[in-house]
């Protein structure tokens, strides 16, 4: 399908099933879209930080997208990370992806080079120009090692450069700037958050839906946490949102010593989907470090705790 | 030429030459490997930040490589980078490099991705194990945004998962810990600096070699530093360092209000070659600023003031 | 008046108001202090980064809270900010504000020394064990360059070492963390968020008070902001956010060429205190930039547009 | 004595002996002060950072610079650190350090302030202009979290506001630019770098002298390496340096897991001059942790390898 002209719901960045030699297990991928699409997901982002984009290789991001986007068959929109350094490093995959099939390309600034905003701005504008799919923008600070400032998502929004903005910095106040700035905007704009922990607030807020990693393990919860705060019911949505932040508690679950957030946070939906019976093997990519057995019966108790196992 | 026992000496990161719809000018890339070639150096580094490969597409990446290999044809050491985000992108970038006939890989830490100790040390060890050349360890905070600690590099190292070192941190500290460190490792290991203002410590120190960005535009200058300092000339070093250090004035010709710092260094270093006459056109890749003719004209008075123009 | 069992409401940080020649103006504080109160606010917060404390000499410091405690006569409660680098000199300030009447002590992580988790935490008990006053923490990575985790917080609060929170971390998934986590501890705690912007989302989440700058400009709209929550008005709540964020925007006043974000945000706030008629003259301490006058009209922009003047 | 037009050698950050209770030990004071004077230094620097000035109360900061001031007699120079986070509160140290006999006052750029370089260049006119003693800047861009450029300390010492640089940065090309960059000026300008590590490449370089932690362990050490440069036996030089290199290991003896980096390297520092007789007692300010006795003895081990117990 086409992207909407306005994105809204839930958004969940999907996980890339990984076979134990580290191929993508379509098969365990095609049960993971199902499973979302039956908790009543209103789109898919593949190929973001939750999907391990910067671990998959660009034949394994090809087969990611071609696999969902065959299997979604255009039930729900499909976006997708074109990440990587530079301009001309990420057209490459934006026209693969627009090529593949899906719907928008999900764009951070650059990284790994130093840069400006100036520079931001041009990154941007360069890319929507030639990109052939609308091109939403991804505030990611923790990878990025830079904010993009509302002022300047909110000049993009208003040229058209930008299509919308999934917003994971974790600064609220800038995301209600953008929020509140996108009312005096003469087209749509999708503003997404990233956030698991305070998706309430942000449609309270006005945010036009959510992106959340955990909600690969429990959709549900995300999908009524969203209904309850679009019927503006919102001592219910707390109590979702609540819920899912002890959810989200198994993110801990590795041992710091041992591994990185990633490693934990991404082991964590991986044991828990694994655990669920979605995927066939929980393995995250190389270099992660695995979970131990004990690591994954924490997450194990996390969903038994929240009723989900 | 299979990398020799112990890389020492000058080896430049070779710019990469753009046409101006910013294609890879092999006419001018050949040209300016020439002029390396020419002022003695002992190696060359291509693919490394100062060749703007975060910008460059895979496309454009092997066309580089290719060129340099079969110019030099084995006259000289070529090490190439593969800079990516992990692991298994890293190890893409491996093979493909090996297969165009790199003497050696250059490799940074995970990037993009949060990442852990224990992580990078698995990263390391996974990339050189599947690599068919030696591998180097590329240590860049500025753009990695973790520094590689001494402890560890000498533990690969003494691992024989490492070749050797090229050290653009800043941190002379920890740079001299694996100087002194090597020592006693049972294997060769080259520490080279990315420095361009501290050669002469770095080689006092006992470094094998230097990697300087701005030995694209005074490559004899690099080499006549670098003899001074194994004769025990430190005087004479030490004032060929100072011309050279104000010679590198020039990377601050690009004013910081409109750019940033790589636009202004890598469009500076540009700028010179195409003013000595070596490549055809200064322009950097997208979306880095180009210098004004102002700004350009300050790079020319660095060059005169050095006796380069 | 003794820190209630539980502090709640609008406990603005108190600008400090100076001289022309850099003396606290004590007239004018009495006159922002009457202006809080009449205002409608729950307490008072003096010493705090937006009371300058970073620029006040020790002298100065007990000229402002003995005005203040003073003035107030026990009529409100008087938390007071004891911003040191580390233990020892953080106690001197505390035993003085003790002295001096106050009814709490505001305490933040050490800072300027490289630090860790186990002296931070051991800094809160040694602080508190030796404090005749509650003591709370205070998290403000911006200055402390370290971020009091959810986890400590928590530890903390149950062992009685904290009576309290005030976050300006702008990290609300964290202090999400707080406010649900602390329903089960076997005491008192409140948690108090420092944001201007996401005050009702603060409320939403359960958070027992706010602790606004910008309350020194506006102190009716955040008490009506936090009335509307208290009543679960979530709407009205919103829209007196909302335009308190338009407010908000006069922080933004001071060119970014020539100042840094405290000279512009004080600055703004101390110039709107001017131009409403509360403090006699806008000078912020030194090292600190003034606004120009074109500048302080855009501050007046801001009052006129909400109301205010 | 006052502050020679140039100062040069060995000026060696005083340790700040404690008592078992936390008190300054002048007793143990005065014996190190005796044995950095044996040990044949120029000058001391008192209420620095290893002097742990972040943790010394006013009280204690004029106790020990009274008691070394009354000790030195005038033999040497003295200069003292004026620690605190703004111009005012600087200026109230720096008043107080002139008048009890300093020599010299030793200044950072503001901290816990958001900042800007104008507001930093700002400061130190201003401290400047009041302080009755010459101010040298101290670059600790460690605890300060800003680096202070080569441009505005060579602008600075143009205009006569700074009298030299203590430089800790560890950015040895930025110390370059300083120490070229001052032949230039109309006045002698003091470049000092507080490496411990590349004490012979920044006398190499041309820098004036060298402010060593270490130097407390050490004098003889740091005075040998000083002699040896200033004799252009850089051979010599580069033995003493590299034996001191493997003696300044002692800093990480102290378990990262269980300390931060200052105890554990002012731990080490103060149980190396415990061992060595120098002081009474080797306990830290609070709330540093201490090393245990197996960190202690680690501690020993270095000392010993070195010949130095």
């Amino acid at each position: 399908m086409t992207l909407p002209t306005l994105l809204t719901g839930v958004v969940p960045p999907v996980c890339t099933p990984l076979t134990p030699d580290r191929e993508v297990d379509t098969a365990s991928l095609v049960r993971l879209v199902d499973h979302l699409v039956r908790g009543g997901v209103n789109g898919l982002f593949v190929l973001g930080s939750t999907s391990e984009v910067a671990y998959l290789t660009d034949r394994q991001r090809a087969l990611v997208l071609d696999t969902v986007v065959r299997h979604v068959g255009g039930q729900l929109p499909v976006l997708a990370g074109a990440i990587d350094m530079t301009t001309p490093r990420v057209l490459d995959h934006v026209r693969a992806l627009a090529e593949a099939g899906a719907d928008a390309a999900v764009v951070t600034a650059p990284f790994y080079t130093r840069t400006h905003p100036a520079e931001i701005a041009r990154h941007f504008r360069l890319v929507a120009s030639r990109s052939p799919v609308p091109v939403l923008a991804y505030d990611l600070p923790v990878s990025v090692h830079v904010k993009l400032s509302a002022e300047l998502v909110l000049e993009l929004a208003g040229e058209g450069v930008l299509a919308g903005l999934k917003d994971s910095s974790g600064a609220e106040g800038a995301f209600r700037s953008v929020v509140t700035g996108k009312r005096s905007l003469p087209r749509q704009f999708s503003v997404l958050t990233g956030s698991e922990l305070t998706v309430d607030s942000a449609l309270a807020m006005g945010a036009d839906g959510v992106v959340p990693g955990l909600g690969n393990v429990d959709p549900e919860g995300y999908v009524r946490l969203h209904a309850a705060a679009r019927a503006g019911d919102w001592e219910r949505a707390r109590a979702e949102q609540e819920r899912l932040c002890g959810l989200f508690g198994m993110v801990r679950a590795g041992d710091p010593a041992r591994m990185g957030g990633s490693s934990s946070a991404l082991g964590a939906f991986k044991a828990a989907l694994h655990l669920r019976g979605v995927i066939a093997c929980p393995a995250t990519a190389e270099p992660q470090i695995p979970l131990s057995r004990q690591e994954t019966e924490a997450v194990g108790k996390h969903l038994a705790a929240a009723g989900l196992l």
